[in-house]
């Protein structure tokens, strides 16, 4: 068992960074455990125009942005599996570790479908859009249009495979019934549908986002999402929750950082009234 | 009468600027109207190091960067004081302005201790200090060491007036009781305390804040901050409010630019659904 932490936060994304800042800031002593590099869903936005501060950023470069206040506070990240919470104890596949408040912050992922890694199948356009240039690629979505233009603009022909949306354009082949894809080496050759096939080059699958958290079963829950009250708290005194994976209206930078403001205040005053 | 807005913005703060770039990024006809220019109680804070995307900035700074933006989107906004808000219409001292929908953000000012403007009165050591380098000043707080501390380092010497603080430094005078000012030609010569009195050059006062909503008499406030719903509608169906103007529990820049993304989508919403 590792020291005793003030407040351990789940997943390093916009959300559980501002936490850590707020929280490392009043000197509580702070970890950040993440599966994956800083940043979370923000390194897949592809340009933010609408948060106060810059007139236009990329989601991976203000992720960086915040990675390196991280940084100039000396603030802790692991990186790990959160695997279960159970009484102030965060169980992961690089240790456990015992602490004394939670923020969960583990946001949203891509929904998948299928639990392969396969070579050329992604489910980020903006992050691997570039490496299929003037290629063929497959966009399997339901209606993601933003992603099949993007797509177009960068490789030479894009099967878009949706039951929902059609793009017209010169370089957009518009198909739909998805049925199966025929892999060799860990790498999709063709993509086939019902009465057709395809060859491509790379794959890409956009159904949208669900809630990171499986590991949490005593926590309420809607769909997933943690239900929470005004102070940021969930139905478990200790662990309170901030950004995507919280049940709420607005999901967008502004509110997350509002949300990790309140989160980590209400947990620095807590550990003062000790 | 001018031109319907689909949403005029009162205060051109943070969380007014915030909420205008929302709105007019949603297409929606909008307008700001403050009395001062940009940035509101921002432009007094010397340093804030809690705002994700920027490890040290003075408030000024951040200000001049959403000020920017608005300029970016070609937001208008007209100085004028709001004086009253009846049915949809927003009177001010520079016209009439009809809307749709009124987002209140005008915020929070400082506490005045007279309501005449005297040539060398500040309620902003920020903003001030630097006009009596090497001067003598009397600063009247409560217990604002924070603002003592900035005008020792500036001043020649500083009279801390206060009847809860003391501040043991080289070049600060610790007294309390504060009584009148001696006043020539609108310039403060004197402080008189009870038994005592100062020769100064300039005075600050530093009593804290208290919410901008006199022109506000028909929607629901407490101790003159708004109550909102978790839309950020206030009591009356087409008036929204965000910042520091609200009743809550957490004054930030973090916690404005959330509630200002959640007041404006909303409003956004409801213009899209007519």
């Amino acid at each position: 068992m590792k020291s005793t932490f003030d407040c351990i936060i789940i997943g390093a994304g916009i959300a559980g960074m501002t936490a850590a800042i707020y929280l490392k800031r009043a000197n509580a002593n702070v970890l950040i455990i993440d599966k994956d590099a800083p940043g979370g869903l923000l390194n897949s936005v592809k340009k933010i125009e609408n948060y106060p501060g810059f007139e236009s950023i990329s989601g991976p470069d203000l992720a960086f942005k915040v990675y390196e206040q991280l940084q100039a506070n000396d603030i802790e990240i692991q990186y790990g599996n959160v695997v279960s919470i159970d009484n102030h104890i965060v169980k992961t596949d690089i240790g456990e570790y015992e602490t004394k408040y939670i923020i969960i912050a583990s946001g949203r992922q891509a929904k998948k479908i299928t639990q392969k890694n396969l070579d050329n199948l992604s489910y980020c356009v903006l992050c691997d859009a570039n490496l299929y240039k003037n290629k063929v690629v497959a966009l399997i979505t339901d209606d993601n249009s933003e992603d099949a233009l993007y797509l177009a603009d960068i490789c030479k022909t894009v099967i878009l495979v949706s039951d929902k949306i059609k793009i017209n354009k010169e370089n957009v082949i518009c198909e739909e019934n998805m049925q199966s894809f025929e892999i060799e080496n860990n790498v999709i050759k063709k993509i086939k549908l019902q009465n057709k096939e395809y060859d491509v080059d790379g794959v890409f699958i956009s159904f949208g986002y669900e809630p990171t958290s499986n590991f949490l079963d005593t926590v309420e829950k809607e769909n997933g999402y943690l239900i929470i009250n005004p102070n940021m708290q969930t139905s478990i005194d200790y662990i309170y929750a901030c950004g995507d994976i919280v049940k709420k209206n607005l999901y967008q930078v502004s509110t997350a950082i509002g949300e990790a403001a309140i989160a980590s205040t209400n947990i620095v005053k807590r550990l003062k009234d000790k």
